[in-house]
């Protein structure tokens, strides 16, 4: 097949999929959907609609993917009704891939190799845009949607415009993955990317860990974007178990056409907050110093991986954290946290104070593993600080690197 | 000063510590508390009632332990006012003896060195008869006393009879010091005890490690005992950081005198479980084979230390739970955390498939960590099954050895 030029990743990954030779922004065009994945949170929902749907067998039950993570372990009574359901839809529809306690959905999903470079992939969680970072075009659908995709395969979908993010240079000591995807949030604001699509790329990406572009595509999201996407280079077919040649394609065509061009020069970027509690709210450290935190949180999907835990053990490594500070460190997936055992990260935070909990989206999420109350701050490393979001509506969220997070345990403040 | 002779262990620990050349059971004395042990959960009530009784500072700051591990890390917003208070109430105090994240009461007094053999120690908490296994006096007093203790640094009891259990002989494989304080729960019955201490010997004491003796003494209570006493030996000097001859004159006279003795050969003992809701509600495991486990739960003050970890680990290593198990595992104490995972054994356990959570009181106190659901079963290793306490009413718990509990998960059931 003649496939037509001009096109940016992620139409190149629509044509693909449906086999168009051609298709432009703006076009409604039906996938197939390579993959879904459905967590805890949603399953009750999905299934019921499932079934009031008159389904009776998911189109494909190797390309379902359940993820029990938000409420892993359970800290109330009704979460396990949550599993219950689960569990049954697993057996009744023969699932293979689920994932009852092995981390939070938006690691494992590429971790375990389930979003892979070139898919269309669709989760029931906003940060589903994380797979973009192995070369996946993937987005967070609501229930009700799922529940049709799981009967048919199927998924409508307007082809999104792409804004192109370039990001040249080399990156200042201390300035990571996080602070570029906060500094983008500031410059985008939290509603300019919406239904569009992110691709990134520039030397700064090029070398960048398949780790760090994923916490700057889980957060896209943040502005509002369908997708966020990476091209797929040597080291993502290494992390994703592909051969490069056989993904190779996946990439901009160099007259592809960008609603908007976003450049960056990387050795101009340093280290910010996104401060409460808007994650548009973005202020560079330096501005910030001196604020009292109470609590510091290291870990979730977007910056509880292993780089994202040595950072961290490297600056509190020997060192206690200030008096009256609570750290909580959360690996991202069970694999995530052996690592981090085995490398020894996870014996310097305990031995510097750290409460090390189980991979889970527990406080992120604000379910438990750290709640808080009236009138505290907290510098976390994960991908929302909306009021209420953590603890009580009183409490001030703000969103930094590992790094930053980490100084700030040290230190008792914004430093 | 002549000491007259006929005195059971906590007798002597009595005479000692108030200079009385005598004592008899059910003389009212008042005592020289060494050191007391408040923990979150009761920080504000003790605090207000400290202030409330008109007093200004504690009667030696030394002697004064906090510890947060309850709440550790918070599920509620709630949670953190208790911090806040402990907080404050350690710099208006100039407390130095304080623990916001390092493990479960029960097992710190012991670990840390502040309750040793020969010393008279009460906590806010029931299980507070622990630190008899170092050959302490130790109970579990309420919030106004407590706050009365600060005050004044005594506290008046009934010397209490005491019951000699008498232990000889070698434990069956797969039979624990669990096993043996739930069979001596069921002849004891829940009430057998009450306000009477318990003093363990024989040649299975003799053989058995200062962990095993504190999981006897840590449910002592269960059988409403004021304490549970283990007189130290060399490994209880070494665990205690004392010498052996300091501690030496800890025994009871060979003409001491018992209200009741209960004896029991070792090789005859078999795994048994406690059953749903009562603590003396004991039957072998052989009798109840079969019952289906939708959750176990190893760790807590009474099974969560290195020996329990790794009879866990050496049942799991290299095996898969059952399907649909959930297995949390829960180390007692930081330190203890370190050791299991530096030995290997919270991989192993990881790998199996176990959530392996910060150490804390979370689901043993129904806080959080694996809270469950209408008709759904547990087999824990903690040291309560009453009604509710891990989640809904209509929970059954079963109480048993960290190797019943492994082999459940293993299983899917009791076997």
């Amino acid at each position: 097949m003649e496939i037509s030029m001009g096109h940016t990743l992620i139409e190149k990954i629509v044509m693909k999929n449906t086999g168009k030779a051609d298709v432009k922004p703006g076009a409604i065009v039906t996938v197939n959907v390579d993959r879904v994945m459905i967590h805890d949170i949603f399953i009750p929902f999905v299934v019921d609609k499932f079934h009031e749907m008159g389904f009776k067998k998911v189109w494909d039950a190797d390309k379902v993917v359940l993820i029990y993570d938000h409420l892993v372990p359970t800290s109330a009574v009704e979460d396990v009704r949550h599993f219950k359901i689960g569990d049954a839809f697993v057996k009744e529809q023969g699932l293979k891939n689920f994932h009852r306690a092995d981390g939070i959905c938006h690691q494992l999903m590429p971790e375990m190799g389930y979003a892979k470079p070139g898919n269309i992939v669709f989760g029931t969680d906003s940060h589903t845009t994380t797979y973009g970072s192995v070369g996946c075009f993937s987005s967070g659908i609501g229930y009700t949607e799922m529940a049709a995709v799981l009967g048919t395969g199927e998924m409508w979908i307007k082809v999104p415009e792409t804004i192109k993010v370039v990001i040249n240079g080399e990156l200042p000591e201390g300035v990571y993955a996080k602070d570029i995807i906060l500094r983008l949030l500031g410059d985008l604001r939290s509603d300019g990317a919406t239904y569009k699509a992110l691709e990134f790329s520039g030397s700064t990406v090029d070398n960048m860990t398949v780790a760090s572009r994923m916490t700057i595509a889980n957060m896209a999201i943040e502005a509002g974007a369908k997708a966020a996407l990476f091209a797929p280079d040597e080291k993502t077919a290494e992390f994703s178990g592909v051969n490069y040649d056989d993904v190779a394609w996946l990439k901009a065509d160099a007259d592809a056409e960008y609603c908007r061009v976003m450049e960056y020069d990387a050795s101009t970027l340093v280290p910010v907050l996104a401060c409460p509690s808007q994650v548009d709210n973005i202020h560079p450290v330096s501005e910030l110093k001196g604020t009292k935190i109470d609590q510091v949180f290291i870990g979730s999907c977007t910056n509880g991986r292993l780089e994202d835990i040595k950072v961290a053990a490297d600056i509190l490594r020997g060192k206690k954290i200030a008096d009256y500070m609570r750290l909580i460190v959360t690996p991202a997936s069970r694999s995530i946290y052996e690592e981090a055992s085995k490398a020894g990260y996870l014996k310097d935070l305990a031995l510097a104070g750290a409460i090390i909990t189980q991979p889970g989206c527990g406080l992120c999420c604000g379910r438990a593993c750290g709640i808080m109350a009236d009138g505290e701050k907290i510098l976390a490393t994960n991908n929302r600080n909306f009021l209420g979001r953590m603890g009580s509506s009183k409490v001030g969220i703000y969103l930094g690197s590992p790094a930053s997070a980490a100084r700030a345990a040290l230190a008792g403040e914004i430093c």
